[in-house]
């Protein structure tokens, strides 16, 4: 695998992940929607499923599409420092993309929408209640979840695994996210904040950046505590690891 | 595969796919049944399960169940065009056939619901804010990322693949359906529409036919931008390709 | 497999399907229940994971647990006719029990549920428009569903199976459960409705015995109609049948 | 396998699970989260999710994460009395650190929360109708499906074996634990009772330790109740047994 195919794949994987990511939220959250008002659980099925496609387009790259995954992975000695470049490259550019995509899917519900705050929501996170120690310890846990149990699995993403790590997802949110919402993974976080600044979104507000730190220090923290525990066992994975 | 065969188990398994799909829309929708109300994850779910239950049915034939894939198939080469022709011939009889299947099984609740709207919504989708335009690119994304996962995926209904492509339409669904009602299908928007203006439905008002070029052309884009991406990475499939 | 067997592991299997089937509408309709008011996809996944328990309980005498499934398995010549009254027994049976232990579990939410009508409506279906003919039509079309695709699919619980069955019946409930509550299966309203009649519940009502022949012939004319249909295509199964 | 690393793999299982679970329940019912009043389903697949999670991370050691299923383990004779204590502790020691976890990721939501009941609920399971036989028939009932179904399946956790376990407990969950909130599993609720005492939670009431028994003895008896029948009537389980 080149360094061109590990972009290509990661980037459009990312994009997938984050196309049908955020589009869960617009479909919830903006105005006149046909799944508005849907629910936390509809939410987090569509961030696991854009797990589950992210998973499959990204396949050949071995499907990180999370910077705090591409962490753990060079703590593991699976890649090296310049191939963990390339992963995050990928990943914030494909993240950016998959953003804008949604944007487009949902431009009349963005201008239908009054709240600003709710198309902020679309693109990034924020905490329920503010507070940025706790909700760096909250995304801290996600992650070490989400990082420590593909670790656990073997982190490849064959047969059931795109299955496997898209339940995974829809759990960590459905348990984890009350607090801030489940970044766990700082190109989904940062990638459209940066969008949301730079689109000449109608009526929107701050991309509130005072917050945008804690979605990437809590998740790249998490999995380096899982990749660091996962190494002091002295576990093997479940799975054989991709090469 | 004779053609005879392609036709048979296409419309079957069509047939399938639109009486759950339609199904389950008349269920949250129309007055009186058990399921009224029951929000937009039920919906996602009735549709992808209509899936699965059509991909199981036709899986002799590849499944495809909608013309958009099946013009994917034309452009990698799968198929040529007579038996493209065969299948979409299938494809918007099957769907006639599952329209008409689930009026009669709601028939009496499409007596009792007095808003004709919601009696065109079972059949046919419609749009949340009417802007051809921007309603037409939401049905070009979310049929690209239908058919382009597919594609990756390697286009074969066998193993994991009836609730690999359930689960991918419940996320483009739960993730993407917000804007038009995701029909990401020209057979299944087009085919009940006709079964709408054709059938003796009580009160039953519009077809609403200046909309019905939107859900045929937007997905036919989308799959002509997704095998030609597809194409143009020189990507292989995931599984080994149907013959 | 002996009839003993046979006997014994369909009347577990059916036993564990109606325990399970039973309870999530307790759970959702009865006064005071933690799951109270928790809507139509809760009740869909209920019924769905009781025949995914019941088909692993029931594994070795092939998990019919449906009499109408068992009409189909006597059509296409797997069983006899002595075979087939053996699992039309134990069925019943085990449905009968299944709806004791349910009202066990719930003992006292029935004794707080003042409405009549929902004690009944734990164990038995109902329409949810009474007429008889089109809900007897809708429960044919609901059977034919699951029979037809259960033929299709090879009929058989292994590896996926279970699944596969559990995820088919979700999504005839989720499509075509709105008008009657899909019983699509003989046993699954009769056993408890008879059940509903000899316990000694508090304050229950009518056992609605008017309506108790529709959800017998109704899945009996729907299997019969899938199993010629699936001898006139000449169909074979995708997976190899059980012996 | 060592008893250390019996004792390792169950404790972090256990506290996935723990963590995951009670997470859900943070979500669900405390103040303020992004997941507040999201419904039973959403809750059963949070737990059933943490099993999935749960037994991947306790995948070298079986996966018991559950006291009742070491009882039955120990009846079958797949392990000694001796190995069954290291289970017991290990499960109560991961469910202790997992809902501590839960406690941090959730913190603020705690301290938000009015309710003395609620922050109890996150912990520790409570009756709907406060009846201890009534409620301990119900815990019974529940824990002899988990068990029962596990021993059919073979009781090993690989390939499908962590999706299955899962989908059993959402239905489970969904099906019979409308009375009691299905512990099913003593540590699960004993463990955490323990924490919420000790843990300096603000505002915290009572830990209703009135009602603490009747979460450990109904599993038991509903898994020693499995463990028998299953012995009696001689059945092999569907996958082979774990050495």
């Amino acid at each position: 695998m080149t360094n061109g195919h590990i972009f290509l794949y990661e980037t459009m994987g990312t994009a997938m992940l984050l196309l049908l990511g955020c589009g869960v939220v617009a479909n919830v959250v903006l105005k006149g929607t046909k799944g508005n008002g849907g629910g936390w659980l509809l939410i987090n099925f569509g961030w696991g499923l854009g797990v589950f496609a992210g998973v499959y387009v990204a396949f050949k790259s071995g499907a990180h599409l999370n910077p705090a995954v591409t962490v753990a992975q060079l703590i593991m000695g699976k890649i090296d420092f310049g191939q963990a470049l390339i992963y995050w490259a990928a990943q914030m550019v494909g993240a950016f993309i998959g953003a804008v995509l949604c944007w487009l899917a949902y431009r009349d519900h963005f201008d239908a929408e009054p709240d600003p705050a709710l198309k902020l929501a679309v693109f990034s996170t924020g905490p329920a209640i503010r507070n940025p120690v706790w909700n760096t310890i909250t995304e801290v846990i996600g992650t070490f979840v989400l990082v420590f149990v593909i670790l656990i699995s073997g982190g490849t993403p064959s047969g059931l695994g795109p299955l496997f790590v898209a339940l995974l997802v829809v759990g960590i949110g459905a348990s984890l996210g009350g607090p801030t919402g489940y970044a766990i993974n700082p190109a989904r976080d940062l990638a459209p904040r940066i969008a949301h600044a730079l689109l000449p979104i109608k009526g929107k507000g701050s991309s509130d950046w005072s917050y945008a730190w804690v979605p990437v220090v809590g998740p790249v923290v998490g999995a380096i505590l899982a990749a660091l525990l996962f190494k002091a066992i002295g576990s093997d994975s479940i799975f054989p690891p991709i090469a």
